[in-house]
């Protein structure tokens, strides 16, 4: 994602090159972002001495070195947008890395989706066995809330308090896992596309809006824009979900990272099979619409976050 | 453990019925935390509509009902001591049970310890399958953390902080996890006296602490109170351990509702294994007096916690 500008894959499609200029800087500002996430993380997932270390090490593997970094852009330029300190930013967004690495290890496992291929390597469990995998999925997911509620990301607790309670509402089974749950009893039967909307929205949307809101819940902001944010990413969550569903029907593997194709091997219900690529396409392209139209209210900060609503649409990996 | 008295064990070790009275009143203050406990799990996780109702069923059929509630008992009457607000108690004692449930579903499973059997029913993997119960196991760990996390468990969010950060400390790679992966590295290999101490410590031991050292963050009380409530719980973890592989070398699994005698078919290594029964019995009781120890300044308040130590070397069950 932050290599190449990629081509609009249809030419009546929002074109995020149609200002090389600004395309230009939503690649540094991502840049930039994923360098300081993978920066907090590799602090925050240090090497122990001891036998414990093959945790950490699997830990670190799931973690560190990829992925597209979306949610650790999102916390970083909401929180940016009412001058939170870049540590503070940085270790949230760091959680929420931690948070989607561990959803992402136990969703390539054997029992679940039993996926080999992830971020353009070895599965966790692959790399390391499935034991392992299990726990260091675990112990990610542990480690996101202790840094969320250590002293340094932010001098209120009551700020702390609200985002550990806020990543676990959307990550647990009202949430992410609760999502899972659903597309996994989905797989092999017909949902219909309410259905799946609402399945997508848990699986993930409300991790993708929690980040979108962390910088609101950093920034102390009054509620309006709490939930303008909210808004924003739930939008673009959806919009998000819909564009990856495409990527996986028309992608390769070498472009994306991950095996292609392997939802509709599945039978996985996605609004691309249901409503084929050109009309998901075109939801996908309101929704990115609607998302920006959130941000009316935030003035030329919320650039690079208006840009991202266009260039997650527009993306090919 | 809340039915019948059990008999002491062994004619010379520490007896928990050497006073009828206070074994039956230590009896009765168990019950009464299991039941509280019970009624707040209960109500922390009520069934949602949609197809996502399979995932909390699962999470209540591992966390309700079953288990000996150590981890609450010793949350609730720790935070007795400091007069904390019994809703409060029991909010932080069902976070303690659900955050042990989500690692007993996981240690059950067929990558890790493949076990059937939990608390004398189906393990969760065989009552559901292994994909909700990994799923299960998940969203029972993010639960506890949003219970600590929301308003109700404390006025003061920064004790709500604090209870996140050391539940965390307490269950990751440093703790609970890193000795799950110690241990599952031990198997078939010999290790020393000490590093089987530190796995146990690990994986068992700073879970009870926590849960100990909870009632003094719930109650604010200083720094030495919490140090010596640590104590006992660091030293009667360490008891406890050796007494579940007494259990394991010597009970039945009618008696212990766990497949009996796998650590030795696993090759786990075990003070039990290594000291032999006898020897291994006096360090249990060696420890569960050391416990008692810690608690010298506490006053009449804390006998139930003094019980208790005698009373997890003594069951037989």
């Amino acid at each position: 994602m932050t290599t190449e500008a990629p081509p609009p894959p249809n030419p009546s499609g929002p074109n995020p090159s149609g200002d090389p200029l600004a395309d230009a800087m939503l690649r540094g500002a991502l840049d930039s972002a994923a360098g300081r996430v993978e920066a907090a993380l590799d602090a925050l997932l240090p090497l122990p001495e001891g036998p414990e270390l093959r945790l950490v090490e699997a830990m670190r593997y799931a973690a560190l070195g990829g992925g597209k970094r979306l949610r650790a852009f999102l916390v970083q330029e909401s929180a940016a947008l009412f001058g939170v300190n870049d540590t503070c930013a940085a270790r949230v967004a760091a959680a929420v890395e931690m948070l989607h690495a561990y959803s992402l290890v136990h969703d390539d496992l054997p029992a679940m989706d039993n996926d080999d291929l992830r971020r353009g390597k070895p599965s966790t469990h692959r790399a390391f066995d499935e034991a392992t995998a299990i726990l260091a999925g675990d112990a990610l997911q542990t480690r996101a809330f202790e840094v969320l509620a250590g002293e340094d990301t932010h001098s209120d607790p009551l700020a702390r308090c609200e985002l550990v309670a806020a990543l676990a509402l959307a990550s647990g089974a009202r949430g992410m896992a609760g999502g899972q749950m659903i597309d996994m009893l989905a797989e092999g039967r017909s949902l219909s596309p309410p259905e799946v909307t609402r399945l997508q929205a848990l699986k993930t949307g409300r991790l993708i809006q929690f980040s979108a809101e962390a910088g609101a819940i950093l920034g102390r902001a009054p509620a309006a824009r709490r939930q303008a944010l909210a808004g924003y990413g739930r939008d673009l969550g959806a919009a998000f979900q819909i564009a990856d569903d495409l990527l996986d029907a028309e992608g390769t593997t070498e472009e994306t990272g991950k095996t292609a194709g392997k939802d509709a091997a599945a039978g996985k219900a996605t609004l691309v099979a249901m409503l084929g690529p050109e009309r998901a396409r075109a939801q996908a392209e309101r929704l990115a619409a609607q998302a920006a139209d959130h941000l009316d209210g935030f003035g030329p900060r919320a650039d690079p976050l208006r840009a991202l609503a266009a260039f997650v649409v527009a993306r090919r990996s």
